[in-house]
């Protein structure tokens, strides 16, 4: 059994209060969210007040990572060193109760918390952009134009180990009293999820070339 | 033409400054967007660090709403004036461009800051729960059990206007440079969307009870 599979015990931060027994702290449970989810809310502060910004993530071994334009005003801050928080979640349904009080939705969440660290030799970051690129559509990277050096260099690449991190998850139907079992009324859940359909070619396009596997890769039954 | 036309100019905070074209500031943009949209996440600061949580919200008139347990960390916090920062995100797609720097997602988001404040009267709180559950499932709150006093007092709902909020939005086919516009790889747009699916009953129900009109009613074709 490796350390991965045991999770780090929880931190005070990460620890989850309301609702205990949805919290989750091994490695596997947190990767898997982090691995089906394609962006991520990062919470930093600006001046001093909080401002969170969604942005595309992946997920290398046991750390999340974030890129964008190094001229960025959320990477500058973050590649500086600023406390970060970043938060994925999946909306997996409604939850409908027989009373308005436990109705509530089905969920799986990972909140990571640290600073980021900038990859700046080139080859590390454009090894991890390609892997960034290739888990969300395999092989698309040997498809299109690797960036050049000047790209490169517009392009900051952060990662955060995740230290302090821990996921959350409600699942299953609702959970009414005992005393409202009988009331008069449907309960049950309306499931949900994100939806990949069948791709669009771009009106530009002026060669023949018809749509590759890789864009066809998140499309689920 | 009335001033909720017209939205409110930009503050520094909620000018977009990286590509500033997909700055919206109009109040039907950002309405529509987060009435759309079921769950927001907001940021704030926990010991003086930040932490982002996902909730569901709804929107009432220029303001928005979050709920939760009255003894939830977040909700104590805000209801005693932290600083927030509500941000709601909808993934429209991946844009997937001739040149890996032009890769792209299409989304639609809105960024609120501002300071939460309780409603405390029972009344006010009760009404407000109602509209956000009938806009989510329309008439849901007449076939639940509606909370009594116990439930409404364990039940703390926050609002914050929306005086310093604007939306940023990314949509359309890739935008290559045109000297790649011949090079021999597929460029085009994979469409993403949250889907609702068909209600599941829950196991527990012991009445014959057809599923409801209001848990379809977020199900599109």
């Amino acid at each position: 059994m490796t350390n991965a599979d045991i999770g780090s015990p929880p931190s005070d931060r990460t620890r989850v209060k309301r609702l205990a027994p949805r919290g989750r702290y091994d490695r596997e449970t947190i990767h898997a969210i982090l691995d089906e989810a394609v962006y991520c809310h990062v919470g930093f502060n600006l001046d001093g007040r909080p401002a969170v910004i969604p942005t595309a993530h992946w997920r290398e071994g046991d750390n999340i990572l974030i890129h964008g334009h190094a001229k960025a005003g959320m990477l500058l801050a973050l590649r500086d060193g600023a406390d970060c928080c970043v938060t994925v979640t999946l909306l997996d349904g409604l939850v409908l109760a027989r009373t308005a009080f436990h109705h509530s939705v089905n969920y799986r969440s990972v909140v990571a918390y640290g600073q980021m660290t900038e990859i700046t030799d080139p080859d590390a970051k454009s090894a991890s952009l390609k892997y960034f690129m290739d888990h969300i559509t395999p092989g698309r990277w040997g498809a299109a134009k690797p960036p050049d050096d000047q790209e490169l260099k517009a392009t900051m690449v952060l990662s955060m180990p995740l230290d302090e991190a821990s996921a959350k998850i409600r699942s299953g139907p609702p959970s009414d009293d005992a005393e409202d079992m009988d009331r008069d009324v449907w309960a049950g859940v309306v499931p949900s999820r994100l939806v990949f359909s069948e791709p669009e070619t771009s009106p530009d396009m002026h060669l023949e070339k018809p749509v590759p596997d890789h864009a066809r890769h998140l499309i689920r039954d």
